[in-house]
């Protein structure tokens, strides 16, 4: 048997049946079964060694659960229900079976919490680990929630608060030990356990409309301004109600830095941002018990984009607020 | 605006509606309406450069049309119509907007030819260029056709004859002009533009009843073994049934090579090797106008595996005829 044949024997039994993937295992395509009322919403992302993670900052487990928890987190953005993934590796020479098992365990929270399983995939060698995941879903027709829909007049929602996994990186690179333990672990364990807002959406979704939505995964400027192009739209988020947690609180005193750029610009947060009317918010507020923070408002502008009105009144462009996947940073 | 969003922004302009897509440009998931009656086929491939081609041997346009070819072949071993695709790029600093843009230009002829568009996609930057296509297509329910279908008393159906791929890419590498420039040239031809069997097997889907297809993207040795073990049966292949293209017996009496060889072990030939009972056979020579080879049969054997039956009676095992994607040989 062939090198390749032997690894994917292995992986397969990672994979399993879902009611609407019958039959296939093992097969070159993944086969689903359609019902007339719904839509699939598919969507692929992708982890690349050097790029976006090291060996020496994460283990293959972390790894696996980060590439799948960054997949999924666009599912959360429409409020769709996963169904199952794809999962594409280049593998390179210094990997060896026993590692791919490992990081196909990292799947093991996800794939629990949410009951999926891949159901296909491709391997092939590489100069380095690159992991791709085509995440599948469904949403009711015409039900999923978009970019593009931002309306005057919404609130602007975070599900949860955003800033501290870009200093959760940082203190992982640097192995500084200037902060408390607690702290530190804190903000080290936000980077390296992202969590979709799955669950979260869904609910979210049961209890009222909205108007639109996006995951937080390349910055909170630069996905927000992401949204309002899309939407033609000018959002702002005003200073006064950006939650900053207490840990970055604490990380910014002792490292001197700015705890505004981080809630800005941190990456790979999977907090979800949506907009809906006030109305509509006043029902989600006394059905959903979870925090919910408002930030900001949308309206319409001469020029679409994200802004920041700081405490002094002053309105900056949050555009690049983040991290360019192009550039590297 | 940041680097990536300015080239997906140019990249948009490659993407089109479908009539189960009716929405959703530029979103970071497609949303592809339902249809009771119907399975979607969904498939992942990919191809990385130092591993499955180089810049020396290949320019970006003919890259695009092999990445979108050779994932398409998955759809066409199942007998789906194409739907749609989804590109994720890894991009290395040494190419620009420009360079991908031509990338994306190789997948006109095969858009065209099968009234397809990207529709969604990824972007990051890599070390070096990979390219890994989710191509989506569509079968009536339970009418696609599996590897694992196989069955005793077959026939094993070729669509085109194989081996000139792998001759084409040695003299691409060698650069030898030992041969006619006519053979050379389709021999090169044949590797450089490799086009997916989707209308002929259409066709031959709606003639008659298969059993099991394949496309043969590794080598007609492993993909044969491959189709042979998921049917849990034995594959025999006639040395004397096989076709060798004369191109291919030119190469080979100029260059002292076993013909044979590269007809069993060339690879990204996208021809499909299919099976079924001979009665379904004689339905489809009557209505089917193309060239078929038939090579060999199905039996139960107590191995299951494919085997080639010699001129001289012996049978061989030809399960490592072909290429490794993780030996990369």
């Amino acid at each position: 048997m062939v090198t390749e044949d032997r690894w994917i024997e292995k992986l397969l039994t990672f994979y399993n049946f879902h009611e609407r993937i019958p039959y296939g295992k093992g097969e070159d395509c993944v086969h689903i079964q359609e019902i007339t009322g719904k839509e699939l919403v598919i969507s692929v992302d992708s982890l690349v060694e050097k790029v976006h993670f090291s060996f020496e900052l994460m283990d293959l487990r972390e790894i696996g659960h980060r590439a799948l928890a960054l997949a999924l987190s666009d599912l959360a953005s429409v409020c769709a229900t996963p169904i199952t993934y794809l999962v594409n590796l280049e593998i390179p020479n210094y990997l060896n079976l026993d590692d791919i098992v490992e990081m196909y365990e990292g799947f093991h929270t996800l794939n629990k919490e949410f009951s999926i399983f891949p159901s296909g995939g491709n391997i092939t060698k590489g100069l380095h680990l690159a992991i791709t995941i085509t995440v599948i879903g469904e949403v009711k027709k015409g039900r999923g929630v978009l970019r593009s829909g931002a309306q005057d007049g919404d609130l602007v929602i975070l599900t949860g608060m955003v800033g501290m996994s870009k200093a959760g990186l940082e203190l992982l690179i640097s192995q500084s030990d200037k902060l408390p333990t607690k702290v530190r672990n804190i903000l080290i364990s936000k980077f390296k356990s992202p969590y979709p807002r799955i669950k979260e959406m869904l609910r979210i979704r049961e209890i009222c409309e909205l108007n639109s939505a996006i995951d937080i995964t390349d910055g909170l400027g630069i996905d927000l301004h992401r949204l309002a192009k899309m939407s033609g739209m000018k959002i702002i988020i005003e200073e006064e109600l950006l939650p900053i947690p207490e840990e970055l609180v604490t990380f910014s005193e002792i490292f001197e830095a700015n705890p505004l750029i981080y809630v800005l610009s941190s990456g790979e947060e999977l907090e979800v941002a949506f907009t809906l009317p006030p109305e509509e918010f006043e029902k989600l507020r006394k059905e959903y018990h979870k925090q919910l923070y408002v930030i900001g408002r949308v309206e319409y502008g001469f020029e679409s984009g994200a802004f920041l009105r700081k405490k002094d009144g002053k309105e900056i462009s949050i555009s690049s607020f983040g991290y360019d996947h192009l550039e590297g940073r």
